[in-house]
């Protein structure tokens, strides 16, 4: 599988910045190539906090299901704008790199053959990202997904928690006070997607019964039950780590494209 | 010359990031190893706003004068400590690297083995870092400074400039009602090392006379002067752009090393 | 300028390795993107012995002419395909680079927007190239080229040259008694595309006066004097350096692209 | 873990070329820096037949057993010094990377800390290397390995295999009528050093019983019983594949750093 990396300069960040790209069209002699005959199909894939870009699908499925993946480096900004000038980490994913990608490599531009995946801070950013933009991603997987917007509406100044302070927060989802009705709220977006009759991508949902963040992924599910949205979830026995992700992307990529 | 990019864990970041090196220890056939029978010295050098990791210094000169070149990637943070969790660049390039560099590569460690420069905001960034550790930096070279503090200074909530907005500054500046009187005033650790009787490392400043920035170097040449700190300022004609800084660079390297 | 390093199985080498792209097509605001409306050209861009991939076309030009960068790491294998097994060179370049850029970027696929230049080794490798693939490339530049066919031709076993031993040569030329027949002699593929009728690339030549391949350079113009083969030949002050390089890049991609 | 990818010049391979280390010293808050106190130790680990430099070492082991490791890109190579110039592979892994690592980086230098690995060719690799270098490496792993010095042996001018071409072949290994009786020969190499009393690097060998190299494997093992040296030799249920690789890699960590 050819891997890129390449650095450009971002109009998101307003500075230079990386990111990677793995496309399966370099078969080995014998093997077919996916790309003949067919638009390849692409999965952007987000890290988790203190992460960078990096690929945790198993190599195999990419040439399997005819897909490349396109993995950001978001820092730890949960993939929303934030405050900040150049701190456009949605705008980043969700557009630019978007255009980017179409624009510069052969791959298939239809929202139906656009999805978006991640895991922990990565998995709150595929679902608020692709509700923030239902017209270019079609499906969602996110496992393990740190949705704590009602925990960071909740801060004081001074305040914060075992991962970051205040101002961290603050600077990424905003005045926390107003966070929970604002579009930096996954929840927000679905209600405004309803209203407005728009389409909604989607949804994969996967966390571990161990997991740390298992309530706050049961109350996101119950949120879209009680909102009628259709969506995919899933608990099994695990944690907050590469064993359940190993196994629950796999689970999510065929989901999306087999 | 050998070029090392490194991907390592930074906990002044808490998450993972990048930094580039260059050591002139693989001659060609023919040509002396400059790492041999004397450790070579070190110069952090530092890139300007919406830049990265990169260097500009001649590729002729490091073997010449037997040093290696250690490039951060800072953003655009002013190589401050911001407020947020997560932003500290002061400590990632003033410590974290220079303990990481030290730790993991063979190279000279006393401090006049080491120097620090850097252009615009980069230039801001080593009179800033080497003064705020004296004991780690021999030598400053800044060239076409952003020294800005007191512009920062004046600005309002809703504010900003034509670079950024109010919160960008606020997050690498800290409140702008008191950066002038705090450690990210390069002129606050001027005050304090003369107050403490501590060493302050040498000096070079150069900046062009069409440059947009030209006042701000000509105050800090003045604010130098007038607190009795002997230092190198070099006026010349030239603008914001690499033609200075390659001349410029040149010149600072020979102060440095020869 | 947007920079891509790719890493992926070559089946011309039958293993894995790299390339580099540069495409200009991340400007920064203000500034017109060049890709936009009319596809992007290419120049592939060859490396000279004891090199690899890396660029020497001036920052500013391709996005002022609208052209990609491609540069492989070609190895010491006069871009030519060798002896053994994975040494096909020539082919990695002329087919299957060509190929992989257009089935992966969106950049432009006619021979009149694909031209090739390269220095020293690689200013024969383009010319070689170029004249194998003429319905690839419609443009030549070759500088310092290292025209040596005529030397290598004259090497015994056990010889060989201050560059390399007999078994190189022979790798990578064949037969040394054969080469100046063979499809790795520029000379004969010009006499072939003559008789065959086919048109031939428009070829620009450039070596400075006191490079010691000079000789080479003047009889490879003499050569195609003799032939009747339209080309244009420069001779300027200079030797086998990248001052010489830097200024006769510039040229020949304005004769190129302008 | 902390990621190197270097570029340097070669002196054996006459080009710049580039290598990859990993060095497990950025620990995350709260753990351990294995490199503190005591000199980290070096794993060389060979890629095989089409690879590259490349890790496959279980990520948590380096920390664990407080190891570097050190992966050059050796091309087609079987890590053997070719008859051309610039294709000297075993003295770029045996000499050159060894003492460029070690006048590099902080790590141990001893012969005792300092081991080489590889699969299939890399498995190859790491026995003659070890063992042509007895004095630099203290332990050798060599998983489903690629002894095939008597059927190179066996080939004629024309002739070959599925994989290379005599050409090929003879460019590795030398002309294949002499190859047995030549220093490519791990056999031979065990001689000499018997022969000369010299300390033999200790030995593991692994190979899958379903492994089309399983009889060249068995057969080096009946070699080395002969000889009377002792070595760990182990067979199991398994292919030329990943997932023999991954079980044995870390039985062969196991035993060199516990």
């Amino acid at each position: 599988m050819a891997y890129f990396r390449i650095e450009y300069y971002s109009n998101a960040l307003r500075r230079e910045t990386s990111f990677e790209v793995m496309i399966p069209n370099d078969p080995r002699p014998g093997m077919p190539d996916p790309s003949e005959g067919r638009p390849m199909r692409t999965l952007f894939l987000l890290h988790g906090f203190t992460g960078k870009a990096g690929n945790y699908v198993p190599p195999d499925l990419p040439a399997k299901y005819n897909f490349a993946i396109v993995m950001p480096s978001a820092e730890n900004s949960f993939y929303l704008n934030g405050l900040s000038t150049g701190h456009a980490f949605q705008t980043l994913v969700g557009e630019e790199l978007v255009d980017y990608v179409r624009k510069t490599f052969r791959l298939a531009v239809k929202p139906e053959d656009t999805c978006i995946a991640g895991l922990s801070m990565g998995g709150f950013g595929a679902l608020h990202t692709g509700l923030a933009y239902p017209r270019t991603f079609s499906k969602i997987g996110a496992m393990s997904s740190a949705f704590i917007v009602h925990e960071v509406a909740a801060m004081q100044p001074g305040g914060g928690n075992d991962i970051a302070n205040y101002d961290f927060f603050r600077e990424c989802f905003g005045e926390p006070s107003q966070v929970e009705a604002s579009d930096n709220n996954p929840e927000t977006l679905v209600r405004k997607l309803k209203a407005a009759g728009e389409k909604i991508p989607e949804i994969y949902l996967a966390c571990g019964t161990e997991d740390f963040l298992i309530e706050n992924n049961r109350e996101m599910h119950r949120f879209l039950e009680a909102e009628g949205i259709p969506h995919e979830y899933h608990e099994a026995p695990g944690t907050h780590d590469m064993v359940f992700w190993a196994e629950h992307i796999q689970k999510i990529v065929r989901w999306m494209f087999e």
